[in-house]
């Protein structure tokens, strides 16, 4: 078998839960006036990092951040050193491998192999971007290069499937928050609303969250001032394994 | 950067719960007399397919079946059929992607980027080897090629975790099974002894496992006729999400 030049590269898909402004246009392919579920009427949605490409091949489509792995670096080191082109890296709070994108044809000229990430940034973070760099909701996103929105499919399922099993939220949430926040944040990354009592309930029993004994001030709505909390990790950790596998205590 | 040749290729530790004679050897790198926890005083343990290298580098140490990706094929399909030449792919009951491992220098030469993968064939396969490939036990490894020794620990790991949140010991089960079977493959793959009657609970109650409403006749210890159970699915799945976190039902 003959083996030609093959590049390897890293592509990365950076969410974020951000609060979209509702009734108006968010930014390039953002449509207007729609409004989600999280919660009822306003527009917090999971958004995703992308950069326009200025040239050919594929000129005016949406890219992952990435590139061609250096020869003196590893995968890992190289995503965050491409990452930091587009935004800050000290803002992301989690980066975890996806797999690996080796389809002979996925891209046109010479093979690329691509390995994708799944990088987390905080709701209240606001990096700065570059000008040809903007923030998409997943659920609305703009005509994609090559197979990044395949990726971004991925990603978006992986992290789905990790809020049901780990402590993932925390790479999404504030430091500190209110259980409605943590409720749009949720509602967000997964799509569909879920319930604030059982949210806090479960997440409380498995000490995925931890009362600080703060309260924030009501909202405009008035009513109780609401218990704040953290998240006891700031790791990520498998929180839901079943008791019965754990070693036994000696 | 000047951009060298690089080489991608894969990697898959093949893991099988066997049941290894008890107090002789079972083949080559395994020590002998030893005796385990599944159950206490048999050796049941989770093995790893290994070659032996005949030639340097590294000539005599082990190495996991893995090869350089073709220009025509992608990598899941590159990895079963490097596998191919050791074990029958159809015994394979599942396979999924670790991570890449990229350092520079993970081996000499030219670079080499390897996507590990973790590959499951059941109790009661028994594939026919070539003359330089056999199944080693996890805990006693023997002298392993370059960073293939971290693959394995990789792999483990991974399948440990799995068995905690999925339904993947499926994979590692024969299609029936009694509940001391079952325990006896959760023992070797997590290194440690579990209850039979909490994983019998466990597992029912989260439909992972369903009775065929069979009896399996009593063994050499007498008792009762045990119930014999099966997989209730033979897919991965997470058997196991905050119920919170499930859309509503309409």
């Amino acid at each position: 078998m003959h083996h030609s030049s093959t590049i390897h590269e890293s592509l990365t898909a950076v969410f974020q839960v951000r609060r979209f402004p509702t009734g108006k246009a968010a930014g390039q392919g953002v449509a207007s006036g729609v409004s989600g579920p999280c919660p009822p009427g306003r527009r917090t949605e999971l958004a995703v990092l992308l950069w326009e490409r200025a040239l050919d091949p594929q000129k005016g489509t949406w890219s992952l951040p990435g590139g061609r792995l250096g020869d003196d670096e590893g995968l890992d080191a190289s995503a965050r050193r491409q990452l930091a082109e587009k935004v800050d890296v000290r803002e992301l709070t989690h980066l975890e491998q996806l797999s690996v994108f080796s389809d002979p044809g996925r891209v046109p000229g010479p093979r690329r192999i691509a390995s994708a990430y799944l990088g987390l940034v905080p709701l209240t973070a606001e990096p700065e971007l570059p000008g040809d760099t903007a923030w998409h909701p997943v659920s609305a996103l703009p005509a994609m290069s090559f197979d990044h929105g395949t990726v971004v499919e991925h990603a978006r399922t992986r992290l789905a499937a990790k809020l049901s099993y780990t402590n993932i939220a925390f790479a999404l949430a504030p430091s500190t928050f209110t259980m409605s926040t943590l409720r749009e944040i949720y509602c967000a990354a997964l799509g569909y609303d879920v319930d604030t009592t059982n949210l806090q309930r479960v997440l409380a029993r498995r000490k995925v969250i931890t009362p600080t004994g703060a309260t924030a001030a009501p909202g405009r709505a008035g009513g109780r001032p609401a218990a704040v909390y953290r998240f006891t990790d700031s790791g990520l950790r498998v929180t839901d394994e079943f008791a019965a596998l754990r070693p036994r205590a000696e």
